[in-house]
């Protein structure tokens, strides 16, 4: 994109109503569809802004989308996983992906998940100073490669960045790192690495490269003062996605040439210039490339207007969590005058069970497909089963236009599954 | 209780450490306990508060504790049960409850919610006047029986009691509510109830009775207007606990008896002496008799001291979601000084997965037992599996001491189910 033309959020859609009415006859509603082709270009897009560094690669976030299909075809981009959980590391090693093609990037870390990850042979990145003996006790000893997670606390350059580090659960302070980096040294590990946390869903682009001139300075330091040359810093995910139509996506090839111009100011002088730049996005990868398809069932007039859809919070928690903005489309309606003001209604038992709320729309129809946009990432993934509702479907609209159910909707035989034989 | 002595919140425990550290060599924590003498001598505190009202019931609120066991007991002590959905209506139907033991209190409801309430005998409790119209094309005709919940707008009497109910999508207006009488009487419907809905979690006992006086006065009006002699109205729920030490309970007595003056007062000289009052609260029935016991695993100093625990937000999601308090004991330390300060946080790749912020606690050592109060009620039903966490066993402490499990704790298997075939 050049400079001076901001690009405004994309609100074109990879299917028309009829394609839609053609999978939603297939597929009931509610169901999620992720547009593959999309994601592919996006994570090469991602991979350019940083081909400058030739051992830059991607870690998605798998807790966005915890699907082994959406997985293998970040692996088949060159992605890795990062996990948090022992769950999530089984489902990496069903995705196809093997060793430090996974990064463990947990906290509060039980001994079975770092027992696992070891197996699987995952990069650790440990979230506490304390956990570099729970690991060499509970894990046989330590491996071979360990990441620490730094939070700068208080430190000037950390609350620019993060906000208030200080009061995060994450990460080692900057005297514990250094003691981390010395006491493995010690012990035997061979190989390290530096992860640190930026906000959550930042769209200010300039927090990214921050982040990285926060770490690159670290590494700098580490070697003139423990002679360690850190193998990769890990300037974590975080990259936001515009969910309102007025908001700009990050710029990423800005990000990843202003990163670029830090590592070679910083690193590059100081014989630095074979470390490895990771990150571990998902909503960015993922968000806006999936949607939440449902139906409208009923219309309700009292003091306001209500579109019930066939949706609800427990598919897709963002709104009534955080009352989050997820734009939406009226299918067969995306050009009408948005004449109507509506909220847009689950069927949970909680008011805000809401997917908008006083939102200009087209007249809406009873029968009519609603897309919910930007639901690609902490979506479905984030879906509970409070007031017996299940979590729907999860579709991939390939490359090649065929549908493919990647994901069943649940049953009332999964909502009961812990129940039996104990009735 | 006596008039003069507040009653403050019971900080007892129904087990001490050692019974506890038994339980849990036979059952790993994370689990929840539930104390069945607790919840049997609570209900029946219930019922005797309303036993001047010959046809009172209490219609557990499912989605609060949505455990067949738990509905079994509540049903031996006389109660129903309230659905808000077609997987609530199988599981009362499985505890046991028949016909118009269930009530059915949905919005936004799909057809086949309905089709499955009817077919159960359930009383519907119908959320809009267009549902009229759609139960009766649905579900082959209108049933015997209906109630309608009642949302009071922006009438004054209804801004005292609820807060916004203009912006809340449950219920019918006024208006509606009358012309909802009117056209089901003209169809056939013989038997009708009333219904509307207070605050959640109030602990101001007047709201209750103020809300009853809204309902007695419909219903005068009902037979005034229409000759509807209304068989029952549902007062709802939302009987709130103290989860704070210092707060007090919702005097139950009280309220029965304000609430016995209003039916005196109004409704007996209309000849409505024969009116059943209903209640369907969730809450205030288990909330207080759950716990979730997890252990301290991690102890981390930082910027903050925390306590590390193996539960996390997704086995209990109040302190996350709305920042809400829950009581901790540590146990073993009931009486110790409390001389930490702790966040006491799960392992969830979440800030806010913390089950308490500068707590002042005693000194925790990893392997503590640390009891999480008042989580009964909205605390296991509304896990969520994000992060690939599991959610845990439910276990009952029986009356008559012994401890029997449930539910069983959720396993790979169980995460994994909607993959199955897929892959």
């Amino acid at each position: 994109m050049s400079a001076g033309s901001p690009v405004i959020k994309d609100l074109s859609l990879p299917f028309d109503e009829a394609q839609l009415r053609q999978i939603a006859e297939d597929f009931p509603t509610p169901f999620y569809l992720y547009d593959e082709r999309a994601i592919r270009e996006n994570a090469r897009r991602l991979k350019r802004a940083f081909a400058w560094n030739e051992g830059f690669q991607e870690f998605f976030a798998v807790k966005a989308t915890p699907n082994p299909h959406i997985l293998r075809i970040l692996a088949e981009e060159g992605f890795g996983a990062d996990c948090s959980s022992l769950a999530e590391l089984v489902l990496a090693d069903r995705a196809g992906l093997r060793g430090e093609s996974i990064l463990f990037s947990s906290n509060n870390t039980p001994a079975s998940d770092y027992v696992q990850a070891k197996q699987q042979g995952a990069v650790l990145n440990l979230d506490d100073f304390t956990h570099i003996d729970f690991v060499d006790h509970q894990c046989g000893g330590l491996p071979e490669v360990l990441c620490f997670r730094y939070n700068p606390g208080p430190l000037r350059e950390g609350n620019t960045i993060i906000g208030k580090p200080e009061e995060a659960k994450y990460g080692f302070t900057r005297e514990q790192l250094f003691q981390g980096y010395k006491t493995c040294q010690e012990r035997g590990v061979r190989r390290f690495g530096l992860h640190t946390m930026v906000a959550s869903n930042e769209l200010y682009g300039a927090y990214f490269a921050a982040t990285a001139e926060m770490l690159f300075e670290i590494a700098v330091e580490l070697q003139s003062s423990l002679g360690i040359r850190l193998e990769f810093v890990n300037i974590g995910g975080g990259i936001g996605i515009p969910y309102r139509p007025d908001q700009s996506p990050v710029d990423l090839e800005r990000v990843g040439a202003d990163i670029e111009k830090l590592f070679e100011s910083m690193l590059r002088p100081a014989g630095l210039h074979s470390l490895r730049v990771l990150m571990e996005n998902g909503r960015v990868i993922t968000g806006p490339y999936g949607y939440l398809v449902t139906t409208a069932i009923h219309k309700k007039h009292t003091y306001k207007e209500y579109i019930g859809v066939d949706a609800c919070m427990s598919n897709l928690m963002r709104p009534g969590m955080y009352g989050a903005y997820h734009h939406l489309t009226v299918m067969g309606k995306e050009h009408a005058p948005t004449d109507g003001v509506y909220d847009v209604v689950g069927s949970l038992c909680e008011n805000n069970d809401k997917f908008a709320i006083d939102r200009p729309l087209p007249a809406i129809k009873r029968g009519d497909l609603l897309v919910i946009h930007d639901a690609g990432a902490h979506g479905h993934s984030m879906g509970f089963q409070y007031n017996g509702k299940l979590r729907s479907a999860e579709l991939l609209l390939q490359s090649d236009g065929a549908v493919r159910l990647i994901r069943r909707a649940e049953t009332l035989d999964d909502y009961f599954a812990t129940l039996q034989g104990l009735e």
